[in-house]
């Protein structure tokens, strides 16, 4: 249930070309299936065959799109439907068995058994790269199905439009109605072998006006190709063992930017050497942490690093061209523009650690938001963006966190001033999920919307962040306002219950109070028990708030240790029991933070223990490692973070709050060039309490380190002990 | 039934913007609606209402498409559907009578009843202008339908973008599936006046995918719109005889084009000095050929002049940029990028015409036609194509026609040996419509198509062009294969029976054989008595063939004279009653040069009576003007020709065939800067026979005058009597 994927890609690679183990609909009778869930990354373990590989897929989302462009191999009699996976013979779909695949970074490789074809996979950032050893053959085929799709349904595919240039290449595109509601993806397409025939099969139901096209025969090598649902094959002669390799590249722009892409990025097919290629970039990321640890610690953490290079992903043709948010043609001139800012998620671990550890990365995608906002007809920074869209799932504007943290950081090297008009703009925008209630009351009423509370805690949040650039850009308005909006979850705590709670217009709350329950209580992937802690950038307020030190503690205690009812588990999204303590629920965003607010306390070592307990429960190197989505990268990087020893509770605050380390030591080759050392000194499994701290000879007395002192390399070294 | 329209446009102007008067349906319970054909322009005037103003419209096809962007103005209750014609208040359409429109070249204004709203309309290349005089109301509308459209049906419809860019103005684009199988129109709407408000509605019976979109009001004030069928509406408040403007610019390549155009070409609103700049453009024009005339022949010269510079039309922005049949955006450097040729229709008369009128338009429409076939994956010339698309829609390859008129005319100054690439490599596609077998034997047998014989006629003639190309190219080789299968038309050549016939693979003719009717015999909207005439680049070989002389004149006279039966009527298409004398179906293509055949024989005086009775019965400057579709502008071109006293026969021949002028007088300002003056003394309506004809004073002697020497400029004088 992580919902990654096994397939190649490279580090921030637009093409993500991964098996599809099953494409069922979105929806089954006019209904939404809730089965389609477990397909967001397009591939389950459990299943037992493969529908194709497909060049496009999210890493870790509750929510999916893509799976664009799937591409099968199969010999024998032609067949232009997948088949069913109880009978993968009644389809091109092939079984496979986990003995015969192998997934690395930047290269996947499966047996299908049905054709007896080895399947291998690598690529560039926008180039999927095939490779199909077949046996002999004279009907061996290449399925391109442009119908095919994560999250599909009849009317989510828009338009098809192919062409086949020659016999060995071929252009397109296709535009999809899904989750990005208006999404077009190009490409283009070369064999390393002309194919002797092809042809296609346009299985719309829908009427697709034909006039005098009727002249054609259309379904058989015939190179211009167009309709709503449309699968292609290609056909060879095979020897025994030949392989047929594809060179495949996507583009925003058009089918010339695809075929750019394809020339520059693989100017001819070598397999070998475009793989390894992929896998030098990856170890060339991977070096930047050099971990020394256990061997399961070490696993977790580099499958983690690996996933926190998913997303964004690369979203600009060679030349810097990209389709913008108004479906216009933009460039990026000095950046790298990106796409994929799944930001409830990712404000809250993964650009932190993208400030760490790909500065120069996170601030191209910090223009990448901001470009957005240039292009946003609403005028809003991208909420949950992705391929030219907004998707708008889930709450907050968190791309002001986003900001806030890059240009507190010194990352962000552009334009403050416009990027504080575009965070203004985007917190002031009215009609947007109840800002002008809570622009106006200092909190939502529970009347107004269905996620009144968290949104009103996630707001002042991000208002807190806004401030945070105001300040540095001396406009001390600004940043007055955003200080005071910064204290709304004030109005939605309920000083007799000691919780946040859902409040009318009137000024009451709403009744029956149920902390447990995520329904119809005014939050969103959460319970008020979770929620009541997010106010990470005011965890002191928080405290005094709660009743002070001990009763905060004791709440914190309370959270981590009180079984969570059934009934209650079930009303959960996203998350398996396993990724749940106590009715702490790890994996659901909410609570990411929350271990580590006993630094605010007399007890630090609390947030030693639940951090350590949490690397081990929450983290395995295993099909079924990840107790939640990956959410794109943001459960991984929490992952990183703690495993190192020190996590961005409040993201645009320069400090970060120490934990425990899980290595034993880790070196960083930070991008400014300076190198800091990490060292867990008698760091165990027993030994996760923290009995002393010092950053380059000096002691730190504070569970604190702030992100100014970390750039400028040296050695932070923790004396871990076996008690506290 | 001349399917033209009244709106306003500029000469050759992308922008046709015209009041459609219904929009029916193209298919009523699954099955194509015959009314639809009459609503090929969009108007019809025995309608009493108007449903709106579109921008795009075909001028005198006998299919269609387009229909972009209907405006309507509105004032009351607000009303999103158009209503019926039976009850206008039903809707928002309107009622209307012709006592209160005027319909001039580059204005239209018409008064809507229903809402006591005067509508203006004039227009540029590229934007279309508005005015709407409103009464006083503080509920008036404007709706932007971007359902409606041209043989229109919902799957027609295949997405819709739009951004409310502020509270003047509007973007985005339309997208349809209709004759052009893959069409984008981009478009940027500017008011003259802030709206109040607005919204829209989702029509589509298709789940669209909603996601949490669902957060939004999308329905009011909401600026960000996607779907399949759209309508939308801008509120205001109006004083009496408020005038609201809009201007509305297109753009095949991005809503940034569109606003480029529309910043470029009306950089303000003024709608009269943009009315008075549409107008005088329009007498430049005109004032190319000035007439003598009585009043009638005046008034049809001028129409048809009109009705000659409606298509093709300008398809590229001012910056040059369009969107090319591969879909992609090229530039056209050097010349106006051209798109709409019917070119079944226009290679005999329209285009020759440009050459003696518009040679500098003819060379771009000829590279516009260059730039086609790069852009094809068929590597074919255009059949039929417009808006980035061809439709296929009649037969031959006619192409190769305007491009050998051109280049023997010398008009074409491009390069001819790609020319003759181009033209070689679509003549040679054998999979198209029969030209393998064409090839390979001689003909097209019946069993292989459907219009076997009229297309066998039609390459014959297609490859005698090429011919002429290959001659002036210097490719020997070429010219002998070409000119070989020019003649093939002699394959189909039943000397049985004097007449082109539908012949087997075995070399038989098919049985039972029917010279009367169109259906089944091989011909394409036309019957053998028509096509056998089709022979038009060796006149003199078809008069041997049919039995000398006398025969062939006899039979000639048949043609005009016998009176086909209504069994056999009732098979044309595309023509009314009127529109047929005796057998002779003008209106329709096949028939255009057959008048002036007589020219070939001994009695060329049956050519002047023939083609005097055509211009006085065929062609009226009244609403059923016409006898059939205009074609684009075909059937007023050979208006333009015969009543200036000669036509070209055979495009592709330097020579014109003289006729019987039907001027007095007739001054033409050729583009080389020289003075063709015509003088048709004597002439009058008894007066039809030509006594003799003199060029700059030279006798002609025989019946044919050649473009080299009329572009020489000069006195070209018919002395004209009542008998021959």
């Amino acid at each position: 249930m992580g919902h990654v994927f096994p397939g190649a890609t490279v580090p921030f690679g637009m093409v993500q070309l991964s098996p599809d183990t099953d494409t069922i609909p979105y929806e089954m009778n006019g209904k939404y299936n809730p089965d389609v869930y477990k397909y967001c990354a397009g591939y389950q373990y459990d299943d037992k065959t493969i529908v194709g590989f497909s060049h496009t897929h999210f890493s870790g989302t509750g929510h999916s799109d893509l799976g664009d462009f799937l591409i099968m191999p199969s010999v024998g009699a032609l067949q232009l439907n997948p088949g069913t996976a109880a009978d993968p013979a009644s389809g091109f779909r092939s079984s496979f068995s986990h003995n015969n695949e192998i997934a690395e970074p930047g290269y996947y490789k499966v047996k299908l058994d049905e054709g007896n074809i080895m399947a291998e996979l690598t690529a560039t950032a926008r180039v999927g790269v095939h490779q199909y050893t077949f046996p002999a053959s004279n009907d061996a085929h290449i399925i391109l199905d442009l119908m095919s799709g994560i999250y599909n349904y009849e009317e989510k595919n828009v338009w098809t439009f192919v062409r086949v240039e020659n016999d060995t290449t071929v252009t397109g595109y296709r535009q999809t109605n899904g989750w990005g509601r208006t999404r077009t993806v190009y490409f283009a397409m070369v064999f390393s072998k002309p194919f002797k025939e092809y042809g296609q099969k346009n299985f719309s139901s829908k009427q697709v006006y034909r006039g005098f096209w009727g002249k054609f025969n259309q379904t058989k090598n015939f190179p211009d190709i167009a309709g709503k649902q449309i699968r292609m094959y290609f056909n060879f002669d095979t020897k025994e063992n030949e392989k047929i390799g594809i060179r495949f590249a996507l583009s925003s722009v058009s089918t010339e930017g695809a075929m750019l892409n394809l020339r520059t990025e693989t100017p001819k097919y070598d397999f070998e050497k475009i793989k390894a290629a992929a896998q030098s970039t990856w170890n060339k990321e991977f070096n930047k942490v050099q971990v020394d640890a256990d061997d399961e610690t070490k696993q977790n953490f580099y499958t983690a690093l690996y996933h926190s290079m998913l997303s964004p992903v690369n979203y600009m043709d060679v030349d810097g061209k990209y389709r913008g948010l108004d479906q216009n043609i933009h460039t990026a001139k000095v950046f790298t523009n990106y796409s994929t800012f799944s930001l409830w998620d990712t404000y809250r671990a993964l650009h932190p650690l993208f400030n760490l550890l790909q500065p120069k990365r996170n601030a191209d995608m910090v223009q990448s938001m901001l470009e957005h906002y240039n292009q946003s007809v609403l005028h809003m920074l991208p909420v949950w963006s992705h391929y030219s869209n907004d998707n708008w799932c889930m709450s907050g504007y968190h791309s002001v966190s986003v900001i806030a943290d890059a240009v507190v950081k010194g990352v962000y090297k552009g334009d403050i001033q416009k990027a504080l008009d575009a965070c203004i703009a985007t917190a002031t925008h009215r009609s947007y999920e109840g800002i002008g209630e809570y622009m106006d009351r200092g909190y939502i009423p529970a009347e107004k919307n269905g996620t009144a509370v968290s949104s009103t805690l996630e707001y002042a949040f991000d208002d807190w962040c806004i401030a945070q650039i105001a300040k540095k850009a001396g406009r001390n308005n600004v940043y007055d306002t955003f200080m005071k909006r910064s204290q709304n979850y004030m109005h939605v705590f309920d000083a007799s219950t000691g919780f946040m709670r859902n409040k009318k217009t009137d000024g009451s709350f709403v009744q029956p109070f149920d902390a447990l329950s995520t329904n119809g209580q005014g939050f969103i992937e959460g319970n008020s028990w979770n929620y009541s802690f997010f106010v990470p950038h005011q965890p002191g307020s928080l405290i005094k708030l709660m009743g002070g030190d001990a009763m905060f503690t004791a709440k914190l205690d309370s959270l981590f240790s009180m079984y969570l009812p059934d009934k209650y588990f079930a009303e959960n999204e996203d998350i398996t029991r396993d990724g749940i303590i106590g009715t702490y629920v790890h994996g659901n965003e909410p609570a990411y933070h929350v271990a580590y607010l006993y630094n605010w306390t007399s007890s630090p070592w609390k947030t030693q223990e639940r951090v350590r307990m949490i690397l081990n429960h929450q983290y395995h190197a295993t099909p079924d490692g990840l107790g939640g989505n990956d959410d794109c990268g943001q459960m991984s990087a929490w992952y990183i973070f703690s495993a190192l020893g020190f996590y961005p509770v409040a993201p645009g605050n320069n400090d970060y709050a120490l934990g425990s380390p899980a290595i034993n030591k880790a070196t960083i080759h930070l991008e400014n060039g300076k190198t800091l050392l990490i060292e867990a000194r008698n760091q165990s499994a027993q030994n996760v309490y923290v009995k002393s701290v010092s950053f380059n000879g000096k002691s730190i007395s504070k569970p604190f380190i702030s992100y100014t002192d970390l750039q400028q390399g040296g050695k932070l070294i923790f004396e871990m002990a076996g008690a506290h």
